[in-house]
């Protein structure tokens, strides 16, 4: 069911600087910032060859990124992100298989312009797992 | 510098329900358990189409993964291995950039058998980032 692996999100508690540390010192290939208000995030992609980064960083005042960091001040891995066909259909096989999908269940439009979900870290070895429909 | 995301690394606390919640409810491709004495770990590797997820569980008594387990005891995501052409020039590119390569600073062999450092999450973001050459 699960395809590629979409990406892997790091909250970050300085844009700049990790920004920076991937392009100049990791020499990675480091997109411009994108603000998501809607999610409450400023996103940063980093192109890896198969695969991305994406940096998150707290944007307004309700950023669900916010709590992670007041808990992780370092920073950390926020989630991963797999890539399903039918999301509906992942959806109802993974809430038969007793996974809890977070909100209201529903898919909402990603990042990346896409649906996606995300199912309860304790259902997933205490992973924040992101499904994306492509 | 670095190239592919060459694996997320998950530690679990039942290496049994995780295998079979990838192979069976996820529909991943899951390999068989493979202990590393040498490393204290069990490893699955499971392969996406693009890169591998690495699940952990720790192995004797002084498992690197036994800690991070009691901290984390539903599990979580334990690091991120970049590849890299050259492990030597990445180690010394990254120490005069000020980040700290965690033990003796000399390549140890992993998992794939070939040679990896790990680098202190501290200087990257809260997250343990594994190097591997490739």
């Amino acid at each position: 069911m699960i395809g590629r692996l979409n990406h892997v999100a790091i909250a970050v508690p300085d844009l700049a600087a990790a920004v920076a540390q991937y392009r100049d010192t990791l020499g990675a290939e480091v997109r411009a910032p994108q603000d998501e208000p809607d999610h409450g995030v400023t996103v940063v992609f980093i192109d890896l060859p198969n695969t991305k980064i994406e940096l998150l960083y707290p944007l307004g005042e309700n950023s669900p990124i916010a709590g992670f960091l007041e808990k992780n001040p370092a920073g950390g891995i926020h989630h991963i992100c797999y890539e399903v066909e039918d999301i509906l259909a992942a959806r109802d096989r993974l809430k038969a298989s007793g996974a809890r999908v977070l909100g209201s269940g529903e898919p909402k439009i990603g990042a990346h312009g896409k649906p996606v979900l995300f199912l309860h870290p304790k259902d997933f070895n205490g992973c924040l797992v992101e499904l994306e429909q492509v």
